[in-house]
This record gives C-alpha cells, sequence and structure tokens, in this order.
C-alpha cells in the first residue's frame, strides 16, 4: 500500500489516537534496557508508515524521559512482502519532525508478514501494530454471494473465524517469544462488536452492488467476482482474549486492559455540515479503493492486460462514487477498535 | 539502483568473490556472542541485494558451524535513501536458496549512508562492505573536462582526494564505534594502483566522449555538460590504509589482511572468444548505465520533460555502443579492488 493509503488512512490514523494513552502506559510499565543498551521497539503492519510516526515519537520520548539519557532506540517497522518498502522508507526518513531524525535513532523495515517469526527471542521490548491484525494470513474460502466476511454465513463463516483464530493464536505466539520478560506488546485490533457486526456492513454492501454492476457491464467475469474476498476478520472483544484466558499463551501474556471503541464517521459528520455529496462520495471511494481495491481486484484472471484492469477500477470507482452519492447515510461506518495491552511476563 | 543494477554486477559480484575468502577468516576470527544470543551483521550499501546473498551465506553457516547451533543472526542491509529497497528486500527474501530462509535468520533493510551512524554503539559483530565506499557523500566540485576521477587535476584532483579522505575516515570512525570489541570488518574497496590510475579510465574516456557528441547534437546544454560528474573515487592501498597507521582509528581498528586485486575483464575475454562485436558494445554500454547513469544525468536541468531525460539516455546509449564496438580495445576495464580485513580492538 503506497501513497494513496498514506493519503486516505484517516480512519486508521484516528484510530490510532485512540492507542495512544495505551502506548504511553506501556512505555511507562515496560522493564527497560540495562547498561545503556538499546531499547528495541517493533511497528508490526507499518504500511507507508504514516500513522507510525507520532507513535514511535510517543516510544522514543516516554523512554528517554525515563531513563534521562539519549537511549540508543531501534525501531523495526514490518510489513509483507507485497508492501511499498520505498514509500514506508521515505516517510520514516523524510517527514520533517520523523523521530528517526532524533539523534540514537536506528528505523529499519523488514519484509515479513507477522504471522512469521520476525525477531529472535527476548529481542524486542515493546511492540505495537495499529489496525493490521484483521489482515488475515490466508482465505479460507470465498464468501458465497458477499466479499466481506460479515456477511459471510454457515460453514464460510465458521473457515473465517477458525482463520482468524488461529492467527490470532499465531501471532501472539510469536510475538510471546520475542518480546523479553516484562515487554510490552499494544494491540489496535479491527473489532466487531459483542453481536459480530463490524460496523461498515453497509459500505461493504455498497460496495458489493458496485461489483455486481461492474459483472454486468461485463468488465468482471462472473468467475472472478465469485474469487473476491476481503482477506480479513474482526475479532470480537471475546475473540481477542479467548486464548489469554488460558493456556501456554495465558502463562506468557498478561492482559493488562482491553476495551472496545467504537469510531465516529468523519466523513458523514463533515457532510453534514457541508452538504457536499460530491467530495463525501470521492472521499469514501478513494477510501475504500486504498483500503480494499488491491485485495479484491489480486483475483482477476491472470492473463488481464493491465489496460482492463485499469478499466475495472474505473468502471468500480464510478459506481461507487454514483451509489455513494445517491444514498450517503447506506454507508455510514463505524469502525470498531479492540485496544488491548499486555505485558510478557 | 534497481533491477538493472543487478543485472549489470557482474563485474561486482566477481569482486565479491574475492572478498569471501576475508569474509571466511573474519567468520573464523569473530567473537561469537555469549548465552545463545542474536549474531548481528551489516552489509553496507547492498544495493539491489544480489551480490550479499553469497557473503550473508557464508556468515550463517560460519557462525553456526562454529557454535554448532542454530544461532540467531540478524543481518540489516544498508543503503543510500534513493536506493530501491523494494527490489533490495525482493532479492533478500525470495531468491530461492537465499540465507533469509534459513530458520533463526532475519534480514531487516535501513536507509541511510553509511558515512552517517547506523547502529546502536557496539550493536555488531560483523560488518561486509562491497564495492561501495568508492562512492562520495559528496562531489566537491566538477572535474573540468571530464567526469572521471581519475582523470582530475590540480585544484580538483586535491578536492575530490580530501573529500576521499574525509569520508573513509568518517566510514571508519561510525564502524569503530558500532562494532563491539572482537567485531570485524571487511571492506572490499573500489580502488586505484599505487600511481592512482583506476584501470577504467579508457572506459571513461569513451564515456566522456559520448557525452560530447551529444551535447553536439544539441540534447545536453554545455552548462549541464559541466556539471556531469560521477561521485567516487577510487582510493590506493596507502590511502585506505593512512588513518588506520595510527591516531584514534589506529587504537580502534587494527589492520589484520590487506591487499591490491586487479580484476579480468571477462566481457573483453569473452568477445576474444567468440568475435561477438555488437554483444560486447551492448554488455558494456548497459553496465556503464547501470552503474553511473543515476548520477551522471541527475544534474540534468530540472524542468526537463521526462521525454527529453529519455532521448539523451536513447542517444548516450546509441553513441556509446557505437564508439565501444568501433574500438573494443580501447574500454578494456581492469577494476582495482583493496580487500581489507580489520578487527575492532
Amino acid at each position: 500500500m503506497g501513497q494513496g493509503y498514506a493519503r486516505h488512512s484517516r480512519v486508521q490514523h484516528r484510530a490510532g489516537d485512540f492507542g495512544l494513552p495505551l502506548l504511553q502506559r506501556a512505555v511507562d510499565a515496560v522493564v527497560l534496557p540495562e547498561d545503556g543498551t538499546p531499547f528495541r521497539v517493533a511497528d508490526l503492519g507499518a504500511a507507508a508508515g504514516s500513522n507510525s510516526l507520532d507513535p514511535m515519537r510517543a516510544v522514543v520520548d516516554g523512554i528517554r524521559g525515563r531513563t534521562g539519557e539519549d537511549t540508543p532506540v531501534t525501531v523495526v517497522h514490518t510489513d509483507i512482502p507485497a508492501n511499498d518498502f520505498n514509500a514506508l522508507l521515505a516517510t520514516i526518513m523524510d517527514t520533517p519532525g520523523s523521530y528517526a531524525k532524533l539523534p540514537e535513532v536506528f528505523a529499519q523495515a523488514e519484509a515479513r508478514s507477522f504471522y512469521e517469526p520476525l525477531f529472535p527471542a527476548a529481542e524486542l521490548h515493546l511492540a505495537w501494530s495499529a489496525i493490521a491484525v484483521h489482515w488475515l494470513s490466508r482465505v479460507p474460502g470465498p464468501i458465497p454471494g458477499h466479499i466481506y466476511c460479515s456477511r459471510a454465513t454457515g460453514s464460510a463463516r465458521r473457515a473465517l473465524k477458525e482463520q482468524s483464530r488461529s492467527d490470532w493464536e499465531t501471532f501472539l505466539a510469536h510475538r510471546a517469544r520475542e518480546l523479553r520478560s516484562g515487554g510490552q506488546l499494544v494491540v489496535l485490533g479491527g473489532a466487531a462488536a459483542d453481536d459480530g457486526s463490524s460496523g461498515a456492513d453497509g459500505l461493504m454492501d455498497t460496495a458489493e452492488a458496485v461489483l455486481a454492476d461492474v459483472v454486468r457491464q461485463g468488465l468482471i467475469t462472473p468467475a472472478e467476482y465469485a474469487r473476491m474476498t476481503i482477506p480479513t476478520w474482526n475479532r470480537t472483544r471475546e475473540e481477542f482474549l479467548a486464548p489469554l484466558r488460558e493456556g501456554p499463551l495465558a502463562q506468557a501474556l498478561r492482559v493488562e486492559e482491553y476495551d472496545l471503541v467504537v469510531l465516529p464517521d468523519l466523513l458523514l459528520d463533515r457532510l453534514r455540515e457541508t452538504g457536499d455529496v460530491k467530495g463525501f462520495a470521492e472521499q469514501v471511494t478513494a477510501f475504500f479503493q486504498a483500503a480494499f481495491q488491491p485485495s479484491l481486484f489480486s483475483v482477476l484472471d491472470p492473463g488481464r492486460a493491465p489496460a482492463e484492469a485499469d478499466a475495472v477500477a474505473e468502471a468500480f470507482a464510478v459506481g461507487m462514487r454514483s451509489r455513494v452519492a445517491a444514498d450517503p447515510e447506506a454507508v455510514e461506518t463505524h469502525w470498531h477498535v479492540v485496544p488491548l495491552r499486555l505485558a510478557r511476563v
């Protein structure tokens, strides 16, 4: 996810704001390195890095406030290999005021999924992951009649939920190994309400309807459409906490705090103030495209010429803007976030 | 430097082969981490990473041969921010047989010049830099009448030599700080013979003549041409060793071995076997473009349209192929390399 993602990730940015108090408490509680050795931080699922700058500066400032010295801090930003690391490193290294410009601060990048080992055992003092763990390691199968997890039913739903459980336990197991004793893990998890609703179902239903239009226009084949799935699962609080209640993960990781936050729909609030339906439709479409289009379009037939894929994208954007403008209230979105702070025992 | 550099960096690759025995001796001599903690390696000036895979595998295998265990190894590949880190990370993570696929091996990237601090103090066990330290941190001034350092005379020559001295001392000072006691530093330095000749002077004279042709064609302005400089300096053995003879760097870094290697001209050897002048001209031009064109063309007027820059590149390639084909012997190139192995006291 490149510049587009950075420009249209205000929702994620706002979600990060909810996490900063937890991060501050993690920095206050974490066991510090000894003898002036470096403090090591992981930023897991960094995307283009634009939402990493404030949290990482808070970490550097917080640790140095506690030690009273220029304690060396090394931050490793990770994401999957398909991420745009040129964009990520440019953001981290070039943004005016970036934490990476502080003395004795070192910033690196790692191209590996957080469902794999990322660091040697007991390497990390602190790990942070903001609005990333709802991306699954794989899609167990298509969702009949829809692109979105919360609309899955029956066996498709069970398969997604099982994939989510397995992925989350894998994530926690790797982090339990990589954190040193007294380390802290802060996760802002893309989440669902206790009843499983995601708060984005209307948005996803609209996108689904637009894709059906694009099929009718003959730009996507029914077979391509059937494969389209956004590979996410929004966990409930209970799904986040279950593996931490008993068993080996509960022995290694202690739940310090958790919550369920429901975010406002900032775009719709602004529309209600301004009445600018066209601008609203443009912004909602741009956000959706930046966040989800790469996943959806990755299943287009491999023989497709770039111009064909561009035509599909253009038709999708036109349709999305049109449907959103026709019924803005239908795409009202209240993303749910579970902020979670864990301590490595 | 992206895919083009990787495809046309056979000269560098061959140079790396000369360094592997030194690297092996560094791995044999380095003080190992204690208590199963990770072994930390820096690969300084990694470019697209294609020449890093064999050396880094040699390091991992060598260390594990000594410890008899899956000692965790973390490798950080560094290069300047303008490097193509997507290409670098793809090479490191995706190449079949890459060292990064071994268990308990972690590969990261850092976007910062090796003339700046790259790591916390005493972080590294081993640092490796292959055919990279001849790139200067800045060009002190244009070289009147030429693009290449070995053709500089008078004050331009003195300024380049002084920049080289300052850069090399800066490089060594940062590495002395970053290496732990008992650590090792292996540098394959792009070098010059004791009389200052680089072994590439004929190649550079041909490129210079082609650029003059392109000016006459009106595609480059004389002012642009005057700014064109390849920002390198090939140090003699004595220039590499001077700061290590006395003073603070000599206190911190002990010279274990050094040499001066003159590389064969593999392309010309093949031409002599095959008589394929066209293929030779093509390969020499492609190598030159991949290695040096970005530096030369970075001083084109900023207002240039991309199509104009493309036309300049095309004219240069056409002219280079033509001149090289007309006189292959004139571009006979014998790169000089100083392999240098230092120990952190």
